[in-house]
């Protein structure tokens, strides 16, 4: 019998966990609520019982268990220290240290958005590729640097920041990061928006759009795809400037490949047709040809990459 | 006695070589003329016969060398396959291969940029950092992205490509590279001439620089020093648009140390004075502490790089 990894990717409100073989496939996932009551104490050792029942069910020991994986909504350190995580109530503290009070099997953790990427560029869309950039068009523009197989995480765990690339000088709006002209004030799913409410409110040019209750990135697509004239201006100026923000990230990282996943890249090829033809328009020729595809684990992302920070922190030990 | 390494610096007009002990203390340097002709074929054999000289001299045998380390004035990927070198008239060849046909030592190979932000890394205004961005300012903008204490390559050899980050959309003038908007546009030393040039036709405001035989990096950074307010605003431009780009940088890498070399920096720490009040302007605050520093190293940091490619490379094989 092969030897089993769990991977957990702990979230707002549900922790997803998933059972994988050491080779990396899924057996089978399943979620807890996450309690950030009492500054998230009870999270580890609910994480920690529902591992144990389930390694009880299918009659396994701690030696059956390559280790556990554990994606976190904040900044870890390559030594496993996680540095704050303000949603979850956590302060700074030893992950592997305080999870083997509870199960005694080796962790390794890392960031969240860096553990998706890793997942996609190891199992989803990036899948062979050795150095993938993986994009994230969610709320924010999330991303993860991967490099030789490996999480480019920096010196304080904040490597992998596409989204707060410095797009526009002109910008007026803040950024949530505090700054302005941020990638993600026009390339998430609430920038998109952004940018068609901004393009509707600057004349009278008739739109379907302008139906829409509520603006969003898929009102947007939706209407590119119908044909609607001002929805494919917003479309172009999305790309745009994303295809500008990624062809600078080719600059420094010159990647195989750029997953690109999260809520926009819904609406499908047509997203990634907007980026590319505006980013080979921008981007250096030593990664001109650089592919660009769809992310495919969806939510499955987190578990995937936590279940390779296992396999490769086994494999360095 | 210490085992020796050989650090090799293949430039247009000379190829610079040093011999170092294995911690990395440099022992002695020369140089010999780069004979390009012919396709460049004598190059690699006139290597071998000036490091077989030196060798006889010093009673080494090749038990006594850990490895050359050459640096390329093109791309090289991780196998040490040279992908044309068009200054030296090289095409596509493994070089391990080819200089053990004159020495029998290992040979490791990097594309010179990044050889020598390795060097400055390692021994130079990088020193005892892992995660190093080292940029060089001279007639065009280089760049070496330095990850956990190695170069960040990319899947063809175009990572650090620094210089090439597109900078302005309105920029109408080309780059070298056939783009428009280029960081190196406005940040190398050409560029900053240019800036400097386009400053001084804009109006008649007495400039000092207006006195200047021929514009160039070093004219402004002395009229900035002799208190010119014009010298002061191309310099503001200049830190601006570099603060900016680095910032664009910082994003993707979060970097401990950025290591500012080449012939601009020899205007010394007001160089940086610019980056830095500009760069905390724009950049994403988990990388708002890196520090800015002159590179120490000067020409011999391709020496010290290929050096360390040595020592890296025998340490992994």
């Amino acid at each position: 019998m092969s030897k089993k990894v769990f991977g957990v990717d702990i979230g707002g409100t549900t922790v997803k966990m998933g059972m994988f073989t050491d080779q990396g496939e899924l057996l089978d996932k399943w979620e807890i609520p996450t309690r950030t009551e009492d500054q998230g104490k009870n999270i580890l050792p609910d994480i920690a019982d529902s591992i144990r029942n389930r390694m009880d069910k299918e009659s396994l020991t701690t030696d059956d268990v390559v280790g556990i994986g554990i994606s976190v909504p904040g900044p870890v350190d390559d030594n496993g220290i996680v540095h704050k995580c303000v949603n979850l109530g956590w302060g700074v503290f030893d992950i592997d240290e305080e999870m083997r009070k509870h199960i005694n099997v080796p962790v390794f953790a890392g960031n969240d958005a860096n553990a998706a990427a890793l997942g996609e560029a190891w199992k989803g869309g990036g899948k062979g590729c050795g150095n993938v950039v993986v994009v994230t068009l969610g709320t924010g523009v999330g991303g993860g640097i991967i490099v030789n197989g490996k999480i480019l995480s920096g010196y304080l765990g904040a490597g992998g920041e596409i989204g707060h690339i410095h797009m526009d000088d002109n910008e007026t709006e803040k950024c949530g990061c505090g700054n302005t002209g941020c990638l993600e004030q026009y390339a998430s799913a609430t920038g998109i928006a952004r940018l068609a409410t901004r393009r509707l409110a600057a004349d009278n040019k008739p739109s379907s759009m302008r139906s829409a209750q509520h603006m969003n990135a898929k009102v947007v697509f939706d209407a590119v795809k119908a044909g609607d004239e001002v929805a494919k201006e917003v479309a172009e100026q999305f790309g745009d400037i994303l295809g500008k923000g990624l062809a600078n990230v080719a600059a420094v990282t010159n990647p195989e490949m750029f997953v690109i996943g999260g809520g926009v890249s819904k609406a499908g090829e047509i997203v990634l047709d907007y980026i590319k033809k505006n980013y080979v328009r921008y981007v250096f020729h030593g990664s001109r040809e650089t592919k660009f595809t769809l992310a495919t684990l969806g939510n499955d992302a987190g578990i995937f990459g936590s279940a390779k920070l296992v396999l490769d922190g086994v494999a360095q030990s």
